[in-house]
């Protein structure tokens, strides 16, 4: 999930409705919550990896974003020579790591005799190590292009550079030295952290290659990603977003197994809830936990989703029951603006709240607003029966059924069987996903509607891979399995031959610069919710067979 | 002092004379005096100190070097706006300080949502706060140059910049920051931090007002270079030079009387003596204490005279018969070089070793050699006299007759009443001064040959606070207290009136500019070597009172 927000506006709105809504409905629970939520916090694994040797970068028109890595010594031929003589060596880690970097300073011959200047520059992929940084004009903070300059004030040393990086490649520049001394850096490694503990299992022997290609890099990915907290990207926001979650959780039901980070995070946003109880779209963990000021609507229904999910895999009814009442309280949000036709009033909501779906100008969002709610409402609802819980409930399934019918009489445009969105009839990936995942679409109207959007005219195709989760598990919902496996072929496998380390928060086939904030360098290239694959795969095992 | 070394060849001739001497003359007494130099480490005292106000750099081409400090706003008006609107911001502390700098981040309304990238630019003058740092063409390392950039990973935060810096400017921009939340910067503080315990005596109530502030800008410099050795530089090289040691160290016997620091100074220089016993010119103390192997002849025979003036001040006779030893190691020196005629081997001794004296290109050395070995023979002698040692070196009392005979005879040029030196019979300011307080020159001699110097042709000049402090010394003895006193206030005074918070390494009343490093920026603005208008002022108070 990445970063957009309110308007000033809008903020100051939401700062004010806080304000007005006196009491904190979840005044005598937040501390039990952030206890538990502290009581569950990974201890992360730590494992001290080293660089495989001295690489260059190599322009090559051919390779991704126009750079390669072509191995050229090993890494004694660093830690024995002087380092003034080698300002610019790149050394490859050999995989995407994400940690604190240590590192020794040593005189050569004399004592060095005067304070030493060094620039460390991480890059997840080639291009970060090959182009300056500056001038940068991108929208997001340069601070997290990942260079940081280190004052040497007394040698020999050891020092960790303190700031966590991710990366797989590492620059190091000489920014000043003596030209009476000389010195050598040595011993570079990196405290690797990640919350997974045990291998995910392997594939069958029969599993193409390509599929266990695609399959490790979203592992090192959902790996990179599951910290303390699910990151959105280790790199770059470095934070729990209730859509990353959400697809990270599932990936790791069917990989590395660890629910107890699931439940962490699941409590931590129970916690920080903002007071009229609506789940935070996202918190920071650091210094201590807090929430962003920025509710969004669908992340919150899909809150009740991941923790439903959380309880099929785990069985753990006792969190379930303790999480219930966020759930209960997600709920309410969408009812004001459900109009006596069963429709959502989208534009009510719209004004109110921030709706993502995906990132792409343009999106009319109807559609995917009225399918998210009877999605989550349904597994809601399944959640309250596992609980015994339904009379708590017991408004939903009317809910659901009206909503239904609504949107099935509005949105479907049956001589076209193709689902439509807003005043415009917008045709979109997203809303046929949503239809489908509803169940406002039969099996056979979903299928029918998803094959005709590569053959009409003016669809809008989905902007990341998070809406390409949504739409794949659209496709094996109503049979389409050779389709899905083919964009997972396609468009995860295409970045695969391109050298994937992991997953790239931003990928277009036609255009390896293509950024949303104007910076293609400050991409992430180890993105939580391109990992997904991973759970398509080990779920669905006979689609990827051949 | 300044670091100028020996050239590769010479370095390696060391290293494998070095290698030669397979016997440590010191083996057994090596770890005992780092023991003592360990146990008498001060401890530093420190204080917190804030800045006190927002000031704007202003070009002013009447101002030292083009550039003015002008008061702009309270510090309130930084601590409570948004960074980012103030980035380039410059703070005054009001007062030259070495220490480490503290900061806190903290947000505004919204959660920071993005890494942060600060520069902090610390500033001993003006013109540092003001001029970019890069491109940098300096002869020593850029990374002298205090300037550190610093990643905000977590909001909010308390951040110690981990590199100790001395200042009394910082300027503080903001490299990278989110356009979707904003922060502040607060609460900035430095721990300064100087061995200095006791506060000088006030001078006498008639002291002219710029002696009383010429004395206190040269016990800010003492002050600040006084941390756990008597550094060179707070901002560079801070390190601890015999040259640095033996000027401080006067100056402290009349202001701070912190003796603990010389001690412990003396007790490094010896545990850490070059193998054949030679006292190190300059020594490390960090990551653990170590010699630059850089033997230099002065500053070796100049350890015995620091040793004597330390005896005489404190009256510590169990420091000075434990280093008595090392006091004999350095009388052996120049004895090699000693003629049968009392001359020294200029040209033998000039080739086997590095002579200081003055940063002065072309400056001839042969009067200064001589006259500072039979000065510190003499010294070494009283020394020798006051621990009843005479015997041990009972030859000192010939050699310096003979080497002041022949001094005389070789060096004087009777007719024009200047000593000379070299084949080219060069007449300067270290010449006469050497051959004054060596006792070559009479009194009426010596006054007569520094004041001819005035007015003579082709004279070179001191080119460092360093000589013109045995310039003014050699005055004093020859009773020109008037052209000592005028040094001391046209020199000196012109940096207080020129603004200097603490004496810069490097002066000169026509140039501003003038760098030995080709980068006036990285020149040292708070400098041991330029504090001895403290030793003089309150050594002879008499000279200083009209």
């Amino acid at each position: 999930m990445k970063k957009i927000y309110f308007s000033i506006v809008m903020v100051s709105c939401l700062l004010l409705s806080g304000t007005l809504i006196a009491q904190d409905v979840y005044q005598k629970q937040r501390a039990g919550w952030l206890d538990i939520a502290e009581a569950t916090k990974p201890k992360l694994i730590e494992t001290i990896k080293r660089p495989i040797g001295i690489v260059s970068v190599v322009k090559d028109e051919k390779a991704y974003q126009g750079w390669k890595v072509v191995p050229k010594q090993p890494m004694d031929s660093l830690y024995t020579r002087s380092m003034k003589k080698q300002s610019g060596v790149v050394l490859d880690f050999g995989e995407h790591l994400t940690g604190f970097v240590t590192f020794k300073v040593e005189d050569m011959e004399r004592a060095a005799d005067a304070a030493l200047r060094l620039k460390f520059t991480f890059a997840e992929v080639p291009a970060e190590a090959a182009l300056p940084f500056d001038p940068y004009n991108g929208q997001l903070s340069r601070a997290w292009l990942q260079d940081e300059i280190v004052t040497v004030s007394e040698v020999p040393t050891t020092i960790t550079i303190p700031r966590r990086v991710a990366f797989r490649y590492v620059k190091i520049e000489v920014l000043g030295s003596s030209v009476y001394s000389d010195f050598k850096v040595s011993d570079i490694s990196v405290n690797a952290t990640t919350s997974v503990k045990e291998p995910a299992a392997p594939l069958a022997a029969t599993t193409p290659k390509m599929i266990r290609k695609i399959d490790q890099v979203g592992l090192n990915t959902l790996k990179e990603c599951m910290q303390t907290v699910y990151e959105d990207g280790p790199k770059r926001d470095r934070r729990l977003w209730i859509g990353d979650l959400y697809l990270e959780s599932l990936a790791n039901i069917y990989s590395f197994k660890n629910h107890n980070l699931t439940k962490h995070c699941l409590y931590m946003l129970a916690g920080l809830s903002y007071e009229d109880g609506v789940a935070p779209s996202n918190v920071f963990e650091r210094p201590t936990p807090h929430p962003q000021i920025n509710p969004l609507f669908d992340y919150a229904l899909i809150y009740n989703v991941a923790l439903k999910e959380y309880f099929v895999a785990t069985g753990d009814k006792q969190t379930a029951l303790d999480l219930w009442q966020v759930a209960k309280k997600q709920i309410e949000i969408p009812k004001k603006y459900i109009g006596a036709d069963g429709m959502l009033d989208y534009e009510g909501a719209d004004k109110d709240w921030w709706l993502f779906f995906d990132w792409r100008d343009g999106l009319d969002k109807q559609a995917g607003l009225q399918g998210v709610v009877i999605w989550a409402y349904k597994n809601t609802y399944e959640l309250a029966k596992m609980l015994g819980k339904e009379n708590e409930v017991a408004e939903l399934p009317a809910l659901i059924e009206k909503m239904t019918k609504a949107a099935h009489k509005n949105l479907y445009d049956a001589k076209s069987g193709l689902f439509v969105s807003g005043k415009d009839k917008q045709i979109s990936y997203c809303s046929q996903a949503w239809m489908v995942l509803s169940g406002v679409a039969s099996k056979a109207e979903g299928a029918k509607a998803l094959k005709a959007l590569s053959t009409t005219q003016n669809v809008v195709y989905p902007g990341t891979p998070y809406l390409y989760h949504y739409v794949i598990e659209a496709m094996i919902q109503v049979g389409m399995k050779k389709e899905a496996k083919d964009i997972i072929t396609n468009y995860w496998g295409d970045m695969v031959n391109k050298g994937a380390d992991t997953f790239w928060e931003v990928y277009d086939p036609k255009n390896d610069f293509l950024s949303p904030y104007n910076a293609f360098l400050v991409n992430s290239y180890c993105h939580a919710w391109s990992c997904t694959p991973v759970y398509f795969i080990r779920k669905y095992p006979e689609i990827f067979q051949k």
